[in-house]
C-alpha cells in the first residue's frame, strides 16, 4: 500500500480487456459526421467556393465555410489563461481560415448523415484561391520580401528573445589566449507525436445552450475555456468530457478541432456531430515538434574548462502560433542550465512563422532539440581538446544546488552526477571507449552519452494550480476526483497510491474517477510539463490530509476518544498502540446514516504550487554502424534518471521505456518531410518511419532515487525526460564509431550513406 | 431572480425539443438484451427448468435461473439505510425467486444479442412448478390454514401495530348517553403509477470490478446500496447513473430490476446488458398502490363533536415486503392527526402478504387511502347528525400548532382552515349545497369536499440527510450539484432558484447538473416523501451561503476591502450603497488564474434535517351523476393548498394539476384487477382505465401562502398532497347528489349502476 510499491495499474484490466471507454466508444451511428475541407495550397487566400455539386450529395446536411465563422481570432495552446494581456497566448486563427497559412489549412467543413456522404462532398467542393509563394523553411520566411503570414507580424518573426550571462560578452571571452574554438550548426527535424488514438471528438448542444464536447484531450478544462473564447460564448456554457485517451504526447495539449466541432453542432440545431481526423490529417493538420536550427559557437581551454558559448536558435513555427516561442525559449534555457560557462553565455532565439503545419508541444517541449544541440556540441568540444566527453561533462555540468539566475528554479535534490556514474558503469564506458577507439572495416562500434536537466512543471514561468476532491463512500471506500488527466502515463495509478499513502486506505478501496467532466471535475490545467505527480500530487496530499482529518474527527465523536490518538491503517481506525478500533466501513455507514449526526464526508482543495525543482539524467548508448547500409544497430542503451522518489517503480520504468523508444525514432528514422511547394510528403505511417517493436532494442533503465524536499512525496518530473537524451547519445556513439559527426537529425540510412561516402569511409 | 418567480423550467427547452437524454438515449444496439422469465402461477415453488429449446435460439448468450443466483435475500424500498438492525428494511427476495409469490414472479432471465432472440427464448423455456393455492385478498391470506408466503412469517402478517389516544378506551367512550354511532368499511383499490417512461436500465462491469448501472430511478444513491447488498459486493464498487426520467410517482422509489441487471452483466464478463420492462410487466411486476380496507367505528354527539373513533386497517402487501407496513402506518397516523377525538382513538393496522404483485410507494404513501376512509367517515358522520360536513370539519379538524403526540411533528405554519374557507368560496359551497339538497331525475348534481394534512419529509421517523456541492466556473457562473433528483417535478428549477436567491447570481448563470452519478454526486436519499424542496433545499441554502462567503472573501482580498461590506447582486460584487465593484466573471477568472493566489472556489455540505412540519389542504368538487350510465361528470373542482411559500408558483400549479388528475383516476376509473387464480386481468393501458386529457375537467388551483418558519425558504411539502383529497371529495359529491355512499373505489360505471339499482334510483 502506498508510495514506492509496484501496484498494478488501476486501469490495467480495463485496458487489456478492451473495456476501457475512449471517445469513440461513446459515439453512435446516429450522430452526424463532420469532415474538414483542407486547402490544397500552402500560402494564400480563399476567394470563393463552388459548393453546388457537394450540396447535391445525398446525406449532406450543411456546408460551412470560412466566410461563415465568427469574426474571432483565438489561441490554441494548453496553457493556463493569464489575467494579464501581455502573458496571454497569441490569437491568430479562426474556426475556419480564409487566409491559408499551410497546405491543409481548414477552409470549410461538411456535415453529413454519414462518413461516405461527408467525404464525397469534401471531394466535390471547389475552392478558389489567390496563391502566395510557400515559405517552407525559416530562411524562406526571414528572406527579404517574403510574404507576410500574419498582418501584425510583418517580418514573420513571431518572437525574438535573448539573454546573456557571465562577466563579459562572448566576443570578449574569445580573446583569452590558448582557447580552442568551435562554430557549428545543429539541426533538429519536424516529427509528429504519432499517438495511437487519433484526434476525435463529438459535440452537441442542450436546449439551455450548454455545449457538451467529448474529446480525446490532455487538457479538458483548457479546452472548455478555448471553446468559449473561440465561439464568443460564456465559458461556463461549455462542458468538456475527457474519457480514456490513447496517447497525446503534447499534441493533445493543444486545442485542435474541439472549437470547430462545437461550432458545427450549433449549425445543426445542437444535434450531435462527430469529428474524427484520419492519420493523414493528424500528421498534416495538428501539431509537430518544432524543427529548430541551432547555431552554436563555443570556446574551451585545453584543460576542459568551458569558457564561453553563443547560441542562436531558429524555430520553425509553421503557420500558426500555437505554443509558439515558449518552446525554443525552453530549449535555450536548458542549454544555459546544463553547463556553466566560465566567462560568457549569449543566447538568442527566434520563432518564425512559415507556411507549414503549426508546431506545438511535444514530449520535452523544446528540450530534446536543445539537448541535441547542447550534447553534440559537448562531444565536439571534447573531441577538439582530446578529452573524454564524460569527464568533460563532469567538469562543466550544473552542480548540486544550482539555481537558475533568471527564474530561480533550483536543483533541490541532485542526482545528475550519480546518474552519469551509474550509466558509466552500466554501459562499461571506460573499457569500451578504449576498445572502440580505433576500428577498421565497414561495421564499427562506438559508445556515446548525453545528459540533460528538466524542470518540473512550469512555475514560476506560468501558473501551477491543481484541485482534488475526495468523497467517502457509503462502504468506507473513497472516490478520488482529479482535474489532472490520465493520458496513458499512469497518473490515475500514482494518484491512487498517493491517496492511499496519506489516508491509510488500501488502493483497492480507492476509486479514481478517470473521466474528467468540466461540469463536475475539480479544476486542473491538465497533463503536460511533467507536472502532475508533482503539482497535482500536492493537491492529492493536501486533500487526503483534509479528508483524513474529517474521518478521524468523526471517529473520535463515535468512539468518544481524543482525535489526536486516532489514525487509519489498512482501512481500520487504530489507536496509538496499533489496535483496531473500528472499520472504515462501519464509520462511513454511521456517518451517512446516523440519526444523530449524518454527514457526507468529503474534502476538496486547490494547491497553488509555488515551487519547482530540476530532474536530470543521462543516456548511454552502444551502437554498431553498418556503414554501407547506413544502418545503426543499438547494442546496448541505458537511461539513468534522477526523478526523486518513485511512486511506482514499475510504472516509472515503463515511462522511461516509452520515452527511450521515442528518442530512438527521433535519432534514427523519423522526419515529416515537405516538398518545395509546402506540401507534406510522408504524412502516413507507411512513409513516415516510426520505429516498431521490431526496431527497438532491449531498453535498460536505472534510477537514482533521492528524496526531493519540494515534491509532495519526494518526487519530481519523470514524464518527458526519458525522450530527451537518447538522440544525442546515439549521435555521439556513431561519432565515436565512425568519426563522422551527424549534426542533423535523423540519422537515417540515406543521410548516413551520403556522409560516409563524403568521408571516404565507404 | 430567486424565490417566488415564475422562471421557465431549466429543462423546458431540452424536454420539448427532445434533446433531454433519458436512459434509453444512452443505450445502443451493441448492448446485450435481457428479458425476464415470469412465473405463470401465483403461488408455489419452481422445481426445475427445461432450457434446451431456448438455448438453441440463435443469438441467445446465456440463461440464468433462480438456481444460479446468490444465496442472498435483499430489500428493495427506497429508504435510507439504518445502522440499527431493527429499523432495516425487510429482506425477503432474491434476484430470481425459486419460491414463487405472485403471478409473474421472476424465475429466470435470458441474455441475448437482440430482443427478438431474447423474447423467443423466454417463450421456449419450460418451468416446472409445485403449485400452492393463490392468496389474492387479505382475507385469503389471514384465513386458517392459508399457505405461508414467507417462512419467517407463519401467519402472513408482515406487521401489526396499534396505538390508542385519549382518556379512555373506545368502548368506554361509547357509553356516553346520546351518542350517534357508525360502523363502516371503506375499501381502496390497487392502482398503478402509470409513469410514461417504463422501468429501464443498462449495466456493465469495468475491469477493476466496478459495475455501472444507468437507470430510470428516483433514488440513485439507494439503488447503489441495494445493488451492493443484493450482490454481496462492496457498495463502493457500484456506480449508479440517473439521467432524466419520465416519471416515477414512487414506483421508482423502489429498487426494481437494477440488481438483476447488474448481476446479469456480470454473467457475461461485464458486457453491457440492457433490461427494459414492457408496460404489461410494469403493471404486473413492479409496484402498485396498496389496496387497504379500513374498518371504521365512530361516535359523535348531536352537536357535531367527534367523540371517538376506532380504525382497523388491512393492507394488501402482495408477495414481497417492499415498503411494507410503513404505508398503512402512515395512513393510520394521518387519520389520527387530521381530527381530534374528544375521548378516544384506537387504531390497529395490519400489513398482510398475499400472492399478488408487491405494493409499494405511490404518491401520497398511504395517505390517499387513509384520507379516503377518513373523509368518507366524516361525511357519513355529518349525515348521521344532519350537520354540514364543512362545518363538521371546521369544528373537529386539527388546529393551529398541532403537534403529533407520538412523533412530535408540528404544524408550524397553519393554513388548513384558510384552505377550507378559500375552497368554500371558490366552489360556492353554501349556495350549492342548498340548491343540490333535493333533486330528482336521472342526472343529479352534488358538491363534496375533503381535507388532508401531510408531513414534509420523513423526520423523525427516519433519517433526513442531503448534500449539495457548488463550484464557481471560470466565467463566474456556478455549477450546482445535487444528490436530490429531478424526476419531472421541477426540482432542478427550484434548486436553481434557491441558489440564485442566496448567491445573487442570476438563474441563467447557474448550471444544475441534472444527472446524478453516485461516483461524483453529493449524497442524498432522493425524490420521495415530498421532501426535496424542504430537506434538500436546506442543503442548497447552506451550501450557497458557504460559497457566497468564499466568493466574498476572495473579492475582499482582490479589492482590499472589508468582506463585511460586500455583497453580490445580479452577478456583480457590490458595496453597501449598491454600487457595482467587480463582475463575477472578473473575480472567477482572477481566482483561478491569479499567480498570487489561485483557488478553485467550491463548497460542499450536508444538511442533516431535524425538523418537520405539516402541509395541508382541501379539495372541493362539483359533479353531475348520470345514474343510468353510471357516469360522473366533474363540473368544477378546486384544490386549495397550504404548502408554505411557493418557490415557483407556475410550477407549483402544474404540480397540483398532475396530482389532481391522478386523484380523478383514483376516484373514478382506475383499478388493477386479478382473477381468482391470482392472475392480473388488465395489466395494459387499454383495459386499465387511466384518465386521458379528454377525461380531465378544468382544474382549479389555489394556494394559501404562509411562511413556514422551518422551511429553508418558508416552503413545505407540495409534491404528493395534490393527489390525496380528490377521490373522497368526489365520493362525497356523489353522495350529496344521489344519497348513495360509495365506500369502495373506484366509482366506475358498473359499480355505480349496480348501486343505483340496489338503491332503487334507476
Amino acid at each position: 500500500m502506498g508510495i514506492g510499491k509496484n501496484i498494478k495499474r488501476v486501469d490495467a484490466w480495463a485496458k487489456v480487456t478492451g473495456q476501457a471507454k475512449y471517445t469513440q466508444d461513446y459515439m453512435d451511428d446516429r450522430m452526424l459526421v463532420a469532415k474538414v475541407v483542407h486547402s490544397t495550397i500552402a500560402n494564400g487566400l480563399v476567394t470563393g467556393f463552388d459548393l453546388e455539386e457537394a450540396l447535391k450529395v445525398p446525406g449532406v446536411v450543411k456546408i460551412v465555410t470560412c466566410f461563415d465563422v465568427p469574426d474571432i481570432d483565438f489561441c490554441t495552446p494548453g496553457h493556463p489563461w493569464s489575467v494579464e494581456a501581455a502573458h496571454q497566448d497569441i490569437r491568430d486563427r479562426r474556426l475556419l481560415n480564409r487566409r491559408v497559412r499551410y497546405y491543409g489549412d481548414d477552409v470549410a467543413a461538411v456535415i453529413a448523415e454519414n462518413e461516405i456522404a461527408a467525404n464525397r462532398a469534401v471531394r466535390l467542393i471547389k475552392v478558389h484561391y489567390e496563391e502566395y509563394p510557400p515559405l517552407v523553411d525559416v530562411a524562406d520566411a526571414m528572406a527579404e520580401g517574403a510574404p507576410v503570414m500574419h498582418e501584425n507580424v510583418p517580418d514573420n518573426i513571431l518572437k525574438h528573445t535573448s539573454f546573456a550571462l557571465g562577466e563579459m560578452s562572448f566576443d570578449e571571452a574569445l580573446k583569452e589566449d590558448g582557447l580552442l574554438y568551435l562554430d557549428k550548426t545543429y539541426d533538429t527535424q519536424r516529427v509528429q507525436h504519432c499517438h495511437i488514438e487519433l484526434p476525435v471528438s463529438y459535440a452537441y448542444q442542450d436546449g439551455n445552450g450548454k455545449i457538451t464536447v467529448t474529446t480525446s484531450t490532455q487538457i479538458p478544462h483548457i479546452v472548455r475555456r478555448v471553446i468559449g473564447q473561440a465561439l464568443g460564448i460564456p465559458w461556463g456554457q461549455v462542458r468538456v468530457i475527457k474519457p480514456y485517451i490513447g496517447g497525446g504526447f503534447g499534441n493533445k495539449q493543444d486545442v485542435l478541432y474541439e472549437p470547430l466541432n462545437a461550432f458545427l453542432c450549433m449549425q445543426v440545431g445542437g444535434r450531435p456531430v462527430r469529428l474524427e481526423l484520419t492519420r493523414e490529417e493528424t500528421f498534416a493538420n495538428t501539431r509537430v515538434r518544432h524543427a529548430i536550427r541551432f547555431h552554436m559557437q563555443a570556446a574551451v581551454r585545453p584543460d576542459g574548462t568551458l569558457v564561453a558559448r553563443r547560441v542562436q536558435a531558429y524555430s520553425n513555427q509553421g503557420g500558426y502560433a500555437s505554443h509558439g516561442h515558449a518552446i525554443v525559449a525552453n530549449a535555450s534555457n536548458m542549454i544555459k542550465q546544463l553547463y556553466r560557462d566560465e566567462k560568457a553565455l549569449e543566447s538568442e532565439s527566434f520563432t518564425v512563422y512559415t507556411s507549414t503545419v503549426a508546431a506545438g508541444a511535444m514530449r520535452g517541449y523544446g528540450i530534446p532539440q536543445g539537448d541535441f544541440a547542447s550534447e553534440c556540441l559537448i562531444d565536439d568540444l571534447a573531441g577538439l581538446i582530446g578529452m573524454d566527453p564524460l569527464e568533460f561533462r563532469l567538469k562543466n555540468c550544473m552542480e548540486d544546488g544550482y539555481k537558475d539566475p533568471h527564474n530561480g528554479i533550483t536543483f533541490h535534490s541532485y542526482g545528475l552526477k550519480k546518474c552519469i556514474q551509474a550509466g558509466r558503469e552500466a554501459i562499461g564506458w571506460d573499457e569500451k571507449r578504449k576498445v572502440y577507439a580505433r576500428q577498421t572495416g565497414s561495421k564499427r562500434r562506438g559508445i556515446g552519452m548525453a545528459i540533460f536537466c528538466y524542470k518540473t512543471g512550469v512555475y514560476p514561468i506560468s501558473l501551477e494550480t491543481a484541485s482534488c476532491r475526495m468523497v467517502l463512500n457509503q462502504d468506507g471506500s473513497v472516490q478520488l476526483m482529479m482535474g489532472a488527466t490520465e493520458i496513458g502515463q499512469g497518473a490515475d495509478t500514482v494518484f491512487t497510491q498517493m491517496a492511499s499513502e496519506v489516508l491509510g486506505i488500501t488502493e483497492d478501496r480507492i476509486y479514481i474517477v478517470s473521466t474528467q467532466d468540466t461540469d463536475v471535475t475539480p479544476f486542473d490545467t491538465g497533463a503536460y510539463a511533467s507536472r502532475q505527480t508533482y503539482v497535482s500530487g500536492k493537491a492529492v496530499r493536501q486533500t487526503a490530509e483534509m479528508l483524513k482529518d474529517k474521518i478521524l474527527e468523526y471517529a473520535a465523536w463515535m468512539l468518544k476518544l481524543d482525535q489526536k490518538n486516532l489514525s487509519i491503517r489498512d482501512n481500520m481506525i487504530i489507536d496509538p498502540e496499533g489496535e483496531d478500533l473500528l472499520t472504515m466501513e462501519a464509520l462511513a455507514t454511521e456517518a451517512l446514516y446516523s440519526l444523530e449526526r449524518s454527514v457526507h464526508i468529503s474534502a476538496e482543495s486547490t494547491s497553488h504550487c509555488k515551487e519547482n525543482t530540476f530532474a536530470s539524467g543521462a543516456c548511454f548508448a552502444e551502437v554498431e554502424v553498418d556503414m554501407p547500409l547506413g544502418k545503426v544497430e543499438v547494442l546496448n542503451i541505458v537511461n539513468v534518471h534522477d526523478s526523486g522518489i518513485l511512486i511506482n517503480p514499475k510504472l516509472a520504468e515503463a515511462q522511461v521505456h516509452g520515452g527511450m523508444s521515442m528518442g530512438l525514432g527521433y535519432g534514427l528514422s523519423e522526419v515529416l518531410m515537405y516538398d518545395e511547394k509546402g506540401k507534406p510528403l510522408n504524412n502516413n505511417l507507411l512513409d513516415y518511419k516510426l520505429p516498431t517493436a521490431m526496431d527497438t532494442p532491449e531498453l535498460e533503465v536505472q534510477f537514482v532515487e533521492l528524496q526531493d524536499p519540494t515534491g509532495p512525496f519526494g518526487n519530481k518530473a519523470l514524464g518527458e525526460p526519458p525522450a530527451i537524451p537518447v538522440a544525442p547519445a546515439l549521435r555521439n556513439a556513431v561519432l565515436q564509431a565512425t568519426g563522422v559527426a551527424f549534426d542533423e537529425l535523423p540519422m537515417e540510412p540515406q543521410r548516413m550513406v551520403a556522409a560516409f561516402k563524403t568521408a571516404g569511409l565507404i
